[in-house]
């Protein structure tokens, strides 16, 4: 830190992103990456938008916003993108907290809510989840406070009732409801609908994951359009061009290849439950996922040392060595072949005890 | 605005971009874009990186780095990339500016900095350019302020000297001194050499202009590591995977063809140099200009009305309707047949009137 650094920040703690090794060739299963490559048409689109580089993106991107308010039947003024989903939930950060609106969440959710109050000066108080890591519906119903909920959570994959999210966001009219549907495509329910309903819900969706588009930067969020110009008012003071030409061709692209967007989301859900099934039969511990990760501890192994082994093995998940986690590992669902590796890494290992 | 939306930004005025029309073709002269594309390696390895879209960029971007460390004779940990240069000069912000660091630029410079200022809640001064638009160097000698100084400085296309920005760092040492280089390849003399000389000094630059790339979103800052490790602290806190993956490698691509560069900016000198003249030669006052665009004032016409009737020719210039600069119009410096396609339509409009 420099003596130049602004006191504001100075107990900042940093988001730890997971490991991006460059050296050896890993079958990566830690940052909940997709195993297949983008659409086809997505990355012909990219490739010809970057012959025009030359030219500003459109900062209103008109082309990815008319193709997403079809596909989730919404308003052009309803949906916003956002260089990445951290973008919008930062943004989300910024709009809606402040000391009369702090944030809350739960205590083991995505890593980086905690970041992005701490950046913006927001108090927040973290829920703790309960024994079997679920969300207790009750703690957030009128609560006055802006409320985050990842709906399925990370890194447990469990989701929650669209009933119940009703039940949080009509009992909060005068905060709003952030439901972060990173991992929604792999099985989940999306709040999107009730969007007509409550002008206190914004729901946020990436292209990282079910669109295997995680190196492309972009994430969206869709809310009545008064939270929606609210968010564009901190866009237009932040960055514009916040999306580059490519990466907005790109998505344009994956969302006109509806086939092979639910191809692709089909085989994770089935890979999972195969994944799930064979890990249990070997004593695990795997919490029902709904999403392209599971969150599982092994009989006899602790979290780490499992972890490691399988890193010396060619074969990296993510570790949270935390009180709560630390027997687990949050392990992406990746191709059929890769899981099969996986598993049979994990017999090995369990036979070499 | 939403009721939800937090105070502390309900005086914001975002920024406004340039026109980016899309239903009618024109010559562009109004965002002083590259007429010439991207290097074609830039675009090979942009086409290339989108097909591994499904993978995160590498959040350290360590090829650009290398890439640019050699380039500009710093080290890896002196450089930070960023999703454009508008990000890293809000990170200047955000991490260099608070109550006891306001923040002081000239008054008419880039419109987006006291919006940065605004937007995190910075006390700032504007300080008046002389009646020639030029920066009097005396008013930023050791007064004690965050500093920003564009150079070339925008709208206007003119410089200070090395020796003047080597004047107002060395008397501020208590506070950062951010020179904005996104017009510096055009003729401008470069501060990097003077990062290893002052730990207060943060040079940015662009490669939306000189390099083609305004549609890819790349930018960086060159400054001493423990500036950079600051800006580093925000940006792990902001969206550390603020780069995608097929900007960051045409922007390897875009560093590694030095001769397409060269040749490009000296066109954009010379293009410059001709449109400066005949401008001239027809009674327009224009500013002497380093950067990729002219400010020029029409004789006996408005500036708003030269733009709207520019723009009826079907030829954008950008036009800043406040008190010391209605009579002037930004012209960015396109190609040798675009600029004669401007002059011809300027002397039509001179004769019409």
């Amino acid at each position: 830190m420099s003596r130049y650094f602004s006191e504001k920040y100075a107990s900042l703690v940093p988001y730890v992103p997971g490991e991006q090794p460059k050296k050896m060739r890993y079958i990566k299963l830690n940052t909940n990456e997709s195993p297949f490559p983008p659409s086809p048409l997505a990355v012909e689109l990219a490739a010809k938008a970057a012959e025009n580089f030359q030219l500003y993106s459109d900062p209103e991107c008109r082309e990815l916003v008319g193709a997403a308010s079809e596909l989730f039947s919404v308003g052009k003024d309803e949906i916003l993108f956002t260089n990445g989903s951290d973008e919008i939930l930062n943004f989300a950060f910024m709009a809606f907290c402040d000391g009369n609106h702090p944030a809350v969440f739960p205590d083991i959710t995505y890593g980086f809510y905690p970041v992005f109050a701490d950046l913006n000066g927001v108090p927040y108080e973290a829920i703790p989840l309960g024994e079997d890591f679920s969300i207790h519906v009750e703690d957030y119903v009128g609560i006055h406070k802006t409320i985050f909920i990842a709906n399925p959570n990370a890194p447990t994959g469990l989701t929650i009732s669209l009933r119940d999210i009703e039940r949080i966001v009509a009992s909060n009219p005068d905060n709003v409801v952030v439901i972060d549907e990173a991992y929604v495509d792999f099985g989940g329910e999306s709040a999107v609908p009730l969007i007509h309903k409550y002008d206190n819900l914004l729901v946020t969706q990436t292209f990282s994951k079910s669109r295997s588009m995680a190196g492309a930067r972009l994430g969206f969020g869709i809310g009545c359009k008064e939270l929606i110009a609210d968010l564009n008012a901190i866009k237009y003071s932040t960055n514009p061009y916040n999306i580059n030409s490519a990466t907005m061709a790109a998505g344009v692209g994956a969302l006109k290849d509806t086939a092979y967007f639910q191809k692709n989301c089909a085989a994770i859900a089935e890979t999972r439950a195969w994944t799930t099934d064979q890990l249990r039969r070997l004593g695990f511990r795997v919490i029902d996922s709904k999403a392209n990760f599971i969150f599982a501890a092994a009989p006899n192994y602790s979290g780490q040392a499992l972890y490691l082994d399988l890193k010396a093995k060619g074969i990296l998940v993510r570790h949270f060595e935390t009180p709560r986690l630390k027997d687990f590992n949050r392990i992406t669902i990746g191709s059929r072949e890769q899981m099969e590796a996986l598993v049979a890494a994990i017999k090995e290992l369990l036979q070499e005890q």
